[in-house]
């Protein structure tokens, strides 16, 4: 059977264009002698729409889309993930308003549409919502009914989504029991360093454990906070690679199946994984929102050289300027190291100094503030300058702020945190330093060196208002990504005080996070929609 | 039988604050000869716990305080809501890191205890995890295994759990069938304006359609952004209403069960019970977190006027300050409306001008801006010096925004939209008007009935940039709380062209709702985490 696979980046919500992609890549893959093309996971709506299945006349959409894949699969088998909706619920709650104006009475399923040839072969649907971190299936879907497997061009094969492939017991196992020896996994699954390995394991055990063929199909591309990877490969039935197609990259990959042999899995290298899924992130999110072009705080500090530069490499030096706002406490060092960061990355510096604004500010109030409501003014007024120059231009600002600041509250709400998108929000510092490292010349050697600072007092640095970064990142890796409690992080060692101050940081700095930008997830727990604390509570465990 | 009802207003994550209150309310049920108290849906941890749940050690602490309820029973009996786990979880995705944090392994289980004399009598679990609007339960627990009745005081009784009363053939009719005379529903149900009625209505069916005296059993107060409203009561089987707590308000309720007789239900107040919640969602929200005082931008216009006055109600006259902020452009009208509105709420008003702010924020810049990113200069200087008040006075802020410019992101995020807490983002602007005149002489009539202006550019009126209001709004009522289509708000006669502005900007300003201060629910559907949709999407129906 000649295979193609399609590593879609869809459009959420655009139908009508992810229609159009879908059935250009059909004939492309025709064209290419192919019997089947698979696209991935809710690949006509685009993973994952939200609220939207809500919207009355979506899934209707939908519906329609499906038809018209059929009307042009003439020649050739498809698999394109959907919307399916049966009618009538049973057992839902149709009394709450709430629950009416959330799809009250109609069950929606995560379905594979298998079509060949002008016909609709059939549906399989997804049997397992993953309703976890970044994922809310639960609150839309309803478990299909359960595995099948499918005729098709003489083979019997098995088709599953996503989720269906992790979960022990899963309908690979029944598709295999039902004479499957090919089984088609589609995907939408997130990007976060080391998941691609942790795929190709599952897959291998999954296809050893049932003697099948199994085709993996990921969807790539940025999605909001997201980051879709691709990734898409095809393990044999003894748990071997056969085919790999390359992260982050859209496209049609063809092959024969039955000509396949293995090939070498490559290591992996995390920070350039990263890098990589960083780049996708700001390029769909400033393109897909109709944007051109972005504007950076530069400090002369680390993050935001780091996040001006990973701008450029997505959009282009043209596309990134970067806004220098100096106050009186501002060194000739951190000047130097801002103009010469703009400098390697061939971008606009707009100088734009805070001193008179922050004068005025202060003379505008009932008393000059101190303290850290001084500090924050500073931070508030560089928000303000930046968003107002962002508004002149019709541009998005990348916020730049890190994983261990947002963790700790060690940032200024409506100041260094403004922005659409905050590209290394889910990298604690010690990452911060790697991928500059990364990026070579592109940033000044003197910018990595000298010792953090937030600059709004004089001589200060991050590191006496805080933790040591090696210490405060070792905590926050246990804290945030393995959710390791007061106790467990004390046994493994960190200094009670410490353990306690950070504790108290990362509770009491919810509300923060609560108002902060979208921040591109690469780890396995990022702050955003995968995690969800109430701003309000006493929990100190 | 001799019931005690406890409308619990618990603290979110305090197990021991909570564990001390209900040993509290025990004691006294005791001497108040009650055979049986009942607490509402998970008392001991507070309603809702969300990631804390997956806090190692959470489910821990919360058994050893079911166990501490347990030795303080002697000679009553109780029921309080807790969890529950299963240490092996079957079928779990044990493979995916983001699986593992977020709780992977372990099966949780909302759950009601019914203890009695020093012993844990049984245990019954939540059925129906509802999974829309503001809840998130299946993310977290898993259902139970079905339901059951225990034997109490020489009477068959059931327990079920809030979502459980509201699904057809859901447990109440298995604990009917299984001889319950007596159900307990154990709820902690959001207010919105209407919910109470339709609680009643939903009981009086249950309890006809089984022939069982229905007690339930709501908490009460602010959590986040959500309200809850208490009214507890009970209903006879024949679907009379024998018993209603008062809304809003923490307290023991007891009486002879047996004793009871028919009262009158209430005409509910729409705009009072809606004044209520609002009034409690600030009070707790302001108190938990540990503060004392709040500011509130004062125009001069109605929104911030009704914030103050609603602060005030809240947290007294002396809890609230005032500030004015005016331009070059604001009239003499808008000062004489702010101080007069300080005035009649008798608050402290701070007067801080930003011309020189403005003057000193534009010469910062290479060009002064112009247009929209002139006017969203002043309100992220009125943003900023406002957040500046507040960091060095240890306030929060309330913000000022309703739910009609929310709606239409007719707002600058980081200027009008800073705050901890928005009071009034869930009420259109009638509602607004329709609120502030229930105040009274609170709000000076002027204020109401002058037109509504941003005022950041000279002569500008709402109306001149939006829809009319009232035009807005209907389509908006439909659009939000209905998810009526693009083809559905024209098919009820509203004008095509309006309709697609109305939907432009509503998908359009999400990225704004993204970062939006925590909006008090009183509707159905609230902006917050009830609603979930893409910032970046081209859905346009």
């Amino acid at each position: 059977m000649r295979l193609g696979i399609v590593q879609f980046n869809p459009r959420v919500g655009d139908i009508d264009r992810n229609l159009e992609e879908t059935i250009a890549y059909i004939s492309r893959a025709r064209d290419a002698g192919c019997d089947l093309v698979v696209f991935p996971e809710l690949s006509l709506c685009g993973y994952f729409p939200f609220d939207l299945l809500w919207r009355h006349g979506f899934v209707a959409r939908m519906e329609e889309a499906v038809a018209e894949v059929v009307k042009n699969s003439s020649g050739i088998g498809v698999i394109v993930g959907g919307i399916s909706a049966r009618r009538i619920r049973t057992g839902a709650n149709l009394t709450d308003p709430s629950s009416l104006v959330d799809g009250g009475g109609i069950d929606l399923y995560n379905s594979a549409f298998l079509i060949h040839d002008g016909r609709l072969v059939g549906e399989e649907q997804k049997l397992h919502l993953p309703t976890f971190d970044v994922y809310y299936e639960k609150r839309y879907f309803t478990p299909g009914d359960g595995a099948q497997v499918f005729e098709f061009d003489g083979e019997t094969i098995g088709i599953n989504i996503c989720e269906d492939l992790w979960v022990e017991d899963g309908p690979t196992d029944a598709q295999a029991s039902l004479g499957a020896k090919l089984v088609i996994n589609i995907s939408a699954s997130p990007f976060f360093a080391g998941k691609g390995e942790i795929r190709r394991n599952l897959a291998a055990r999954r296809a050893r454990e049932n003697g099948v063929t199994l085709v993996y199909v990921n969807r790539v591309g940025g999605q909001d906070e997201i980051v879709y990877d691709g990734g898409s490969f095809v393990t044999s039935p003894q748990g071997r690679l056969l085919f790999q197609a390359p992260y982050f990259k859209e496209g049609l990959y063809t092959f024969d199946l039955d000509q396949l042999s293995p090939v070498p899995r490559q290591q992996e290298d995390r920070i350039g994984l990263i890098h990589a899924a960083i780049i996708l992130g700001i390029t769909d999110y400033v393109k897909k929102n109709g944007f051109s072009h972005v504007l950076v705080g530069l400090s002369g500090g680390i993050d935001s050289a780091l996040v001006a530069a990973l701008g450029v490499e997505a959009l282009g030096p043209e596309a990134v300027t970067g806004v220098f706002m100096p106050s009186e406490i501002t060194s000739e060092e951190s000047r130097t190291d801002a103009y010469e960061t703009a400098h390697r990355l061939g971008i606009e510096i707009i100088e734009a100094p805070i001193a008179g604004t922050l004068d005025a500010a202060r003379a505008a109030l009932p008393a000059p503030p101190t303290g850290l409501a001084a500090e924050n003014l500073q931070a508030r007024i560089r928000g303000t300058l930046l968003m107002t120059l962002a508004n002149a231009r019709n541009s998005l600002v990348l916020a730049t702020g890190n994983k261990s600041e947002i963790a700790v509250g060690y940032n200024t709400l409506y100041g260094d945190t403004v922005g659409a998108i905050a590209p290394i929000g889910d990298l604690l510092k010690d990452d911060v330093y790697k991928l500059a490292d990364r990026l070579g010349d592109l940033i000044p050697p003197h910018v990595k060196e000298k010792p953090p600072t937030a600059e709004l007092r004089p001589g200060q640095q991050d590191e006496d208002d805080l933790p040591p970064y090696q210490l405060l990142n070792s905590i926050l890796r246990r804290l945030v990504e393995e959710n390791a409690s007061r106790e467990e992080l004390i046994a493994a060692g960190f200094p009670a005080e410490t353990v306690d101050e950070v504790l108290r940081r990362y509770y009491r700095s919810e509300y923060k996070r609560n108002q902060l930008p979208l921040v591109i997830k690469v780890s396995p727990k990022a702050f955003g929609i995968g995690r969800r604390f109430p701003i309000t509570h006493c929990y100190q465990g």
